[in-house]
């Protein structure tokens, strides 16, 4: 559930942009090309009438769903309630997104902000540094004049929905695979220049049900955000990685920012308030947030490629700096600082990759999406004009899949393993912005678009701190990797190592560049493509010798496999509309999605999970010894918490990395908990959704605000949520 | 290839003892009780006559024969040549096994033992200190007095081989799965004991044709081992880990030990000569070696095991090991001279893993092996009274796999997962070998039954160095994967941790240890269980209160895995032989194989690959950073050496980890080269043998005697072998 940016990008990189969030599928008909903002369900177009689809969706609460399609008499059927079009209305404002990958909701009238701890550690962490680890000791600003801006934060407010499906349908009308990546990037960048009219906005054109829909979303973006509390990390991450998806959890992960804007906290009346008593057992309760990809969707033979290439190397990277870290942090207590600020995001990853794989690897898992895949084949053969527009995408799909093993290892190590290291990815873009930006908007990659140019500035002079040894050791682990993967004797090697050693070549560049200077970097995005040529800064160099090999892998993949999959996964997304009709959810694409459910405990090893805990319970868990050790100020508290209080409860609602710090509302929309993670079971919620033993896992209202007062003493923060 | 000690634990625990090498198969009726040295093969016990067989093994290069049933016909008719049982015969006493998992060959009459460097590298690293780095200089003793014992190593000679299928079989004869393994291992250390007569022999049982024949492998074994010559690690491991596994190659990979027996040199007349030439282009050549395990026979649910959950845990494990000692070897010279010890062992184990898991994740490659699978199990049913014999042992194998998914956690946390630190090894033995050697030999644990002690006192009682800090990080490390596998609630990981943190308690143990004297080990053993149960040594008494978590996940996965794998993988071994014939040869198990074939490239990724690399070809890849750095001796020998002279070579051999520093020979009987690894596509051969790509690869032995002459100046050496 854990998902910062950089947890993000690693996914993003290899699952979602390069694979998965933006499948494509083509309905056979375009809903019309402007409606506004969710507003109505789209028709799924020509799709077989309801009464004949032979293929349903299990009954359970099964679903990350659009506001504009969801479920409502399905969910009073389960749970003797469901959400009217009102109530959806009055959540899709107040619900907001947090860019590096998290969720939010807006809790007071003056733009205060709650989410999860670790979705703003990084934040906090960049706000640290030597003798001063807000971390480690917490952060409350006790009056506004002490909020602290968070270098490198954005919080984005949905504003709007319009479907594009036509346009981008348009486009690629006709396109050859090779050709369909560029096509669709051209529409979509063009759409998204048009929408963006300020820095204030952000637009991103969303590709829906494998394709089947695209929906441009436009938010108000929010630039100044400001942390005003913050707990101590020992607390809200009680129980450390072991902990981590699992569950009886005792973790107080929450924490408080704030939008500015013109310098003043924002005004707004889209705000939650707090239920006076948290969820009552059996009642109906909804998480409302932005889950980041799921790849439900996936044929199996992309399945497949993620089970025998992808996770497993991506599992093992992950597990490499995660050792490299906790043998760097034991240098010193600065290097341990330093180190954990990254560690967390990685050992997260971690866990994600293995319950990922965990699934993949369930035979009667995988046995279950070959039979669901067959079962959409033999409707699609059963149906003769179905089967003529449809065709079979499976197979060239699966052919794609083969290319991709071809030119995986080189795909991931020249342009798709993420960057680590800050001054590796900020060298990339700014080489590739002069690039890019002097192309037509049309032509560049998708990440130096009009559109996204203000994301890509406020990443590139963020000030949050760049600690240059840790840098070297994660540019050397790359360059390892690089060498490793691909061999000496392979040309981008070459470019990249020359006849330099990984380790000697990272020290080199690191010592020697200048990057760490936002000064410098502004002018080297100011002064462009001449700028670049000119400069002598060894990591620019670097990037400038490497650029073409990466570029040129990159091309392969969209030409041959995301091409393919995209083209294809289109006509996979109509077969999958004509099999089970109009009511069915998205995979999860980064947009607000509300899932329902009830508390619940499951079944674990046969024996019977609580799904609630207390305060008691964490203070009998407590050892003293990291990550067991409960902070100072809790500890102090102890008398006065009332130790029956509930905690943290386990929950049936259906959700993914990306909904970390979600609201949980009730019938009243007023929240009853914050999510801050799944059990181990929910991993494989990427590829399904199993109501057995998928729980999601929140901190409980009671003991949110028990602990802000008795805690924290954060009578400001109280007096304004309760305001 | 590379195969030293601590990575044969790593896959002899999980790989090999734990499901491989010793899985069993009842012919059925058994050949004569007591055939002795191999002298006839054994008949392949009323199996169908060859003529019924209907399935071939194809004709290529194939095979890890063993000398009993060499295909002389196939290698004369494929290779216009094929040994005589005389000419194999004198190759048996000279090709010697070195315990630690190598493979080596006597070459002079004072008994001169040649192998690969990186067979004796932890002995050099053992004799090596601060200031004193013999990995890093090369080490050469001018003088007979000059050599150095090894502190921890072991050499046996092949003395004889007795067949004793029908005592195992008589011993497991209606024995139930869930007894299957004590009955075997009761019956196998009563015939070692039987056998072993003194400290300078050794006795192993061991299981062929997965338990088709069972046989009594007898050995000289030499324990007083002096080092005489190893290279500098920079020109032996010339590339390092990138270049390992690949070709090119361009390493000096040798070193020579000598034989002692009461402080003499040991004499003998059992010995290889070198070849005035070395191999000519299309002659057939012999590599005659050990190679460790295989895993041919396993059946598809074990296959899918590997692939799914065994070998991607064990990437991820090796990987962390290899990023923290990285790291850990930053801090200074010494902790980079000690780290690259375990470094070597642990950078080659991942390249095996991902070999390995690289053929599983072949789709072309697997699904041949699910097509050979169903041909046999066809052949058994269209032949009723071998049904009638066979019945369905795949089924039940498939059950035990599922039952190993389920345990395996435990048993790779808790008793298998190989034990890095010396010091908890050392201690585990200690602790065990008190409890198990107070029970009748035919109770105990297979490692601690009579015959094995004298290997397990050599291994107690080594004086090689232990290094605290990095000992307590390997036990942290472990720590940390058995509380992140497991979950901290886990009864086993509360026995061992208590209220304490990883870091911490191993900290604590490392200190609090008297482990780490050779004296205070021997007063251990010596004093049995009094003494155990007495000891407040810290080490002693974590193994103590865990041991007995670690001895109950064994005995389960004994049980309910390990028992249904040996007693149903006889009868797969039954069919595969009455479908297959005789003339097929056993998966390896670290007994003497020969395999034939001839110096040959492939095409890699269309090109051809060249067979043979030269000395120049040395000095052009040389870049001088590590690991493309030669040292200066042959920098400075550059003039003096034939730019032309052949220096590594692949070729067709089937070989496998184990076989490393195997000579290769020619028809003569005359030394040709010394095999030191495997081309990347090598590494498949765990599962099967692909005659288009799979190579071993060779150091030359024009290039070794040039080396020895001109390098190092190595007359005293060079005049012995030549004598």
């Amino acid at each position: 559930m854990r998902f910062p940016r950089r947890t993000s990008l690693f996914v993003t990189a290899i699952v979602a942009a390069a694979c998965g969030g933006e499948a494509a599928n083509v309905p056979p008909e375009p809903p019309p090309a402007t409606a506004t903002a969710a507003s109505a369900p789209a028709p799924a177009p020509s799709a077989p009438k309801k009464e004949e689809a032979q293929l349903q969706l299990a009954e359970s609460d099964e679903g990350m769903w659009t506001l504009d399609r969801f479920p409502t008499e399905r969910v009073a059927k389960l749970h003797g309630w469901g959400p009217t079009k009102e109530w959806l209305d009055r959540i899709r404002p107040r619900a907001v997104k947090i860019a590096l990958g998290c969720s939010g909701s807006i809790v007071s009238s003056s733009g205060l902000v709650m989410t999860n701890h670790h979705c703003v550690a990084d934040c906090v962490g960049q706000l640290s540094k030597k003798g001063r680890d807000y971390l480690a000791q917490g952060f409350y600003a006790k009056t506004e004049g002490e909020e602290l801006k968070c270098p490198d934060y954005e919080i984005d407010q949905l504003a709007s929905v319009t479907d594009v499906t036509s346009r981008i349908e348009a486009a690629t009308k006709g396109a050859a695979e090779s050709e369909f990546v560029a096509k669709q990037r051209a529409a979509m960048g063009a759409i998204e220049k048009e929408c963006t009219t300020g820095e204030g906005v952000r637009c991103d054109v969303i590709t829906l049900y494998n394709g089947g829909q695209y929906q441009l979303y436009k938010y108000r973006r929010f630039t100044d955000v400001r942390l005003v509390l913050a707990p101590e990390r020992a607390a809200a991450f009680f129980g450390g990685d072991p902990d981590n998806f699992n569950f009886p959890r005792y973790d107080f992960d929450v924490s408080f920012v704030r939008l500015y804007d013109g310098n003043k906290p924002v005004k707004t009346d889209e705000r939650f308030r707090f239920s006076a008593t948290g969820p009552k057992q059996g009642e109906p309760i909804f998480i409302t947030g932005h889950p980041y990809t799921t790849q439900r969707l996936f044929t199996v033979s992309r399945l497949e490629f993620a089970r025998d290439v992808e996770l497993p190397e991506s599992q093992r990277q992950a597990a490499e700096v995660r050792a490299m870290l906790l043998e760097y942090g034991k240098k010193n207590a600065e290097a341990k600082r330093i180190a954990e600020i990254l560690l967390f995001d990685i050992e997260n990853a971690i866990k994600v990759y293995a319950g990922k794989f965990q699934a993949l690897s369930d035979k009667e898992f995988f046995a279950k999406k070959v039979k669901d895949e067959q079962a959409l084949r033999n409707y699609v053969a059963s149906h003769p004009d179905l089967q003529k527009t449809v065709g079979d995408p499976w197979e060239a799909i699966a052919r794609s899949q083969v290319e991709l093993r071809n030119i995986f290892v080189a795909y991931k190590m020249l342009e798709a393993t993420p960057n680590h290291s800050t001054l590796l990815q900020l060298a990339r873009h700014l080489v590739r912005a002069a690039e890019e930006t002097s192309k037509p908007n049309a032509e560049r990659l998708r990440e130096y678009s009009e559109a996204k140019l203000p994301a890509l500035k406020e990443e590139l002079f963020s000030t949050a701190p760049i600690y240059d040894e840790l840098e070297a050791r994660l540019i050397e682990q790359k360059l390892l990797w690089m060498r490793g993967a691909l061999g000496p004797d392979d040309p981008a090697v070459q470019h990249a190592l020359g006849k330099d050693a990984p380790e000697q070549l990272a020290a080199a560049l690191v010592r020697g560049t200048k990057l760490k200077d936002v000064k410098v970097r502004k002018a080297l995005l100011e002064g462009g493509k001449a700028a670049i040529e000119k400069s002598t800064d060894p990591l620019i160099q670097y990037v400038r010798r490497t650029d073409a090999d990466a570029r040129a892998v990159r091309k392969i993949y969209e030409e041959k496999v995301e091409g393919v999959v995209k083209k294809n996964g289109e006509l996979v997304g109509r077969a999958h509309f004509a099999a089970y009709g109009q009511t069915t959810y998205p995979d999860a694409t980064a947009t607000l999605r509300v899932a329902f459910g009830e508390v619940k405990g499951w079944d674990e090893r046969g024996k019977p999970v609580n799904p609630i805990t207390n305060f008691g319970g964490m203070y009998e868990r407590h050892t003293g010894k990291e990550p067991f050790a409960l902070p100072k100020r809790w500890l102090d508290a102890k008398g006065k918490l009332n130790a029956s209080t509930p905690f943290n409860f386990s929950s049936t609602h259906d959700i993914i990395g990306g909904n970390s710090g979600s609201p949980v509302i009730d019938k009243e929309g007023e929240i009853v908990g914050i999510v801050f993670d799944g059990n181990i079971h929910s991993l494989g919620g990427s590829y399904g959704y199993d109501p057995k033993n998928n729980r999601s896992v929140s901190l409980h209202s009671a003991a949110l605000l028990e602990g802000l007062d008795k805690v924290y003493g954060a009578s400001r923060i109280l007096a304004e949520i309760k305001q």
